[in-house]
């Protein structure tokens, strides 16, 4: 009887010649197929080394070299790509085989595609994949979703090629049918607003600061041996520590000052504003990205007046860096609280049954947002009473109360001195909302009544109420 | 011959009712039909002596009752319950006649359905309308999309009913297919940012200023006297002044704080994250109102600390509300120019030729937002060169200028007292961010070159460029 591969890989581009080449390092039998096959034989010649590799040139070839039940790992584009490798694939599998999208769809497309497949008897597992690149070849961080029957027969590969913290795999059986894509998109969300906010402390310590950018590395790089201690703070400090070979100049200097956005930051908060939870830092996170790209705007705006900026006392200038800690540290608390906000509410909405310890846990490592910081999350949500919000759980609360003075000192600074601070801003705007027993939310209720008769409750008894707002101002219970 | 109508309008709930009744008061003939024809009965008999309606029991005698082209005004829910009425209509008119859609559908909806009529050669006008039910009786603004021609037929009824300021209609064709929705969508983000402005300018005077509901409602009417001058500082001073008769004390503090929403300010969001335009504002309005309704996390979040907040000394007090005037002036135009933004936007994209001068001209009268500020806004946009951002026409600007020192005092205090200000805060930081010299941008960039070989540009020379982070850090250029 022929060779039989545990699993195929078909789109060979980086990613999927990665996860193969990551497939056959732990020792399976990796079915490879591409839609130009000399892709498949570019792979073979110079990595077929590292493993045992079944080139299939041909869709049937491949799907014959896969033993039952087959796993077929997809690897292209998503949208329309993506649902014509599905449909190709489909039509060869048998019931009981299964589909794995590796890529970054939306997490509906995978609902709409696992329920389509399910009615064929296949199972279709949305697998978020996190780690770019280099994750892919070497451990990334792993979400898959789908039925728990296929992550039994597909559960025990993945988990061997993911990264590894503490010895535990960085993968885990998300949810059913989206949920895998889910968490992956909110995983980007947040890795948008962690991003952006490193960027607003750089910033600070920069334009309020005094400092250079190789001082800031170094403040970075300390950071990096504490609470703050992750692959982000890490790689800030590598790049603001690399000087341009062209001119000499910081290489901060010479990027120019417009980030880019592939897409999955915005789907977090569309979804965030669909689902109504409030993510205000990662939506502040990708509009300062699209807001940077609007060069036209910024030429013509540039003329608009702001505030001096003295120059800070040396003194100052380190007690402003440790505030600026205590700013991050607190505006980050905000940014993942709202991103398992999100995560939970989806949950409900969609049904999935999500372990939020574990979520936690799988992105420790392989991803771009593993950090420390993420063990604190994992114990939050990790045996007894799941807290109502991460900033409640004490041990965030208790680094909330501590940082707070700090924080508003920060926020306060940045907005007499004109320098933009929207995620900072937001994030304890969000903290200030959340705790606040009254919300001016009353008054724009009341404005609704009185334009709209949207009604409104009360605080002393139940039922909805209307003011006869262009009568004599009495009032109505309605039905 | 029979007596025909110049109009007709079907689905008579208030809203449908109130404009047929506009249309027939203004002495246009009006057909008349509900799916229950005991509405349509009950109409006529209420208000038959407002003016000429023909009453129709079916679809097919109130197509008949019609003059050539036909003007079928569909008052009905958004949604499916729309198409149905559209499917049914389409099925009895004749190529040239027009269908219009008064609700609040979503402007891609209306896209469709104009492209789907078009190839019956039938006209379809995706027609916003806004002022609630008063407004559809004693005059809305109207903002009808669809062809050129259409207008042509239908622009004089729709005047003839809209608001006036002035004595113009606060009517105008706005554009192609969905271009009408588009705009009443905006407008209805723009509300909400407007709204929450308004109350976050109400918390702070409340719970720093230290004045009770009553004198901040006659600090309301006096800003209302000024440049802030609008239904909604109005209607606030209205709600401020009010006592619940039930219990003696201030209306405002009786009404349960959660902020409802009807789905107009979410869509604005997402249309914008989708079209790359930064409404941070309007964000942050849409999650006040949804983060108003975690009852959850609000209880279990009242615990976290807060700063104390000393009574202002009155004189204070009094210097207090003069800068919140100014933040709200500054934190309403950077509203308006991030609504005007998206308009300008979703034009280019669309391909709709939006007049700007108009919308502001039209929404002056009739709508929830209307106020002297618009006829600013028509200015800025009308003859000469339109400003890149409303920003810096020379009105704002010179606002903005003698504001901004308020601005960021009030934003600060907010920050230091605890007081959440998201509104003001998001304004503040767009009005930085957009007129900084220098974005840490760049620094998000160069994360994203480092972690996911994203590349980026250079402010020395063109091309995309990306670093070896992994080798030995030199740079090359990408095709």
């Amino acid at each position: 009887m022929a060779r039989q591969a545990q699993i195929g890989v078909t789109g060979l581009a980086v990613m999927g010649s990665n996860l193969a080449r990551n497939f056959a390092r732990h020792g399976h039998t990796v079915a490879l197929h591409n839609r130009t096959a000399a892709k498949t034989r570019a792979l073979v010649k110079e990595f077929g080394h590292e493993g045992d590799f079944i080139p299939a040139e041909s869709a049937e070839e491949f799907v014959a070299a896969l033993e039952r039940p087959r796993r077929v790992v997809i690897m292209v584009k998503a949208g329309a790509p993506t649902d014509a490798v599905i449909d190709e694939f489909a039509a060869l599998l048998e019931p009981g085989d299964m589909i794995v999208d590796g890529g970054n769809a939306h997490f509906e497309d995978t609902r709409r595609r696992e329920a389509a497949l399910k009615e064929r008897g296949l199972h279709f597992v949305g697998c978020g994949i996190s780690g770019g690149e280099e994750g892919a070849l070497n451990g990334p961080s792993i979400m898959p979703g789908g039925s728990a029957e296929s992550y039994r027969a597909l559960g025990p590969l993945l988990e061997s090629i993911s990264a590894k913290v503490d010895g535990e795999p960085c993968c885990a059986h998300i949810g059913a049918d989206g949920a895998g894509h889910f968490v992956k998109m909110v995983h980007n969300g947040i890795e948008y607003a962690d991003m952006q906010l490193i960027a607003e402390a750089y910033d600070l310590l920069r334009k309020v600061g005094g400092y250079e950018p190789a001082q800031i590395a170094d403040i970075f790089r300390t950071w990096n041996t504490g609470r703050l201690d992750s692959y982000l703070i890490e790689i800030t400090a590598e790049v603001l520590a690399h000087t341009d070979a062209d001119t000499g100049d910081p290489f901060v200097d010479i990027v120019a000052d417009r980030a880019e956005q592939k897409g999955t930051g915005r789907w977090t908060v569309q979804t965030a504003l669909d689902l109504g939870v409030p993510v205000s830092g990662i939506a502040e996170a990708v509009f300062a990205r699209s807001l940077s790209g609007h060069a036209e705007l910024r030429a013509a705006a540039a003329e608009l007046p702001g505030p001096e900026r003295p120059e800070l006392h040396p003194d100052d200038a380190a007690r402003f860096t440790e505030q600026v800690e205590q700013a991050l540290y607190a505006s980050k608390i905000v940014a993942y609280a709202q991103g398992w906000h999100l995560i939970q509410t989806g949950a409900e909405h969609y049904g999935w049954d999500i372990d939020r310890a574990s979520v936690a846990a799988i992105w420790r490592g392989g991803c771009i947002i593993r950090a420390r910081f993420l063990d604190e999350i994992r114990a939050a949500y990790q045996g007894g009473q799941a807290p109502v919000t991460l900033l409640t759980d004490p041990t965030f609360s208790g680094a909330l109360k501590s940082a707070q003075n700090a924080w508003r000192q920060v926020v306060a600074r940045a907005t007499e001195l004109g320098v933009p601070a929207p995620g900072f801003s937001a994030a304890l705007a969000y903290y200030d909302a959340l705790r606040a027993g009254r919300l001016p939310a009353a008054l724009v209720q009341g404005q609704r009544d009185y334009f709209g008769a949207h009604t409104y409750q009360r605080t002393d008894k139940d039922g909805s109420f209307h003011t006869l707002w262009g009568g004599d101002r009495s009032e109505r219970k309605e039905d």
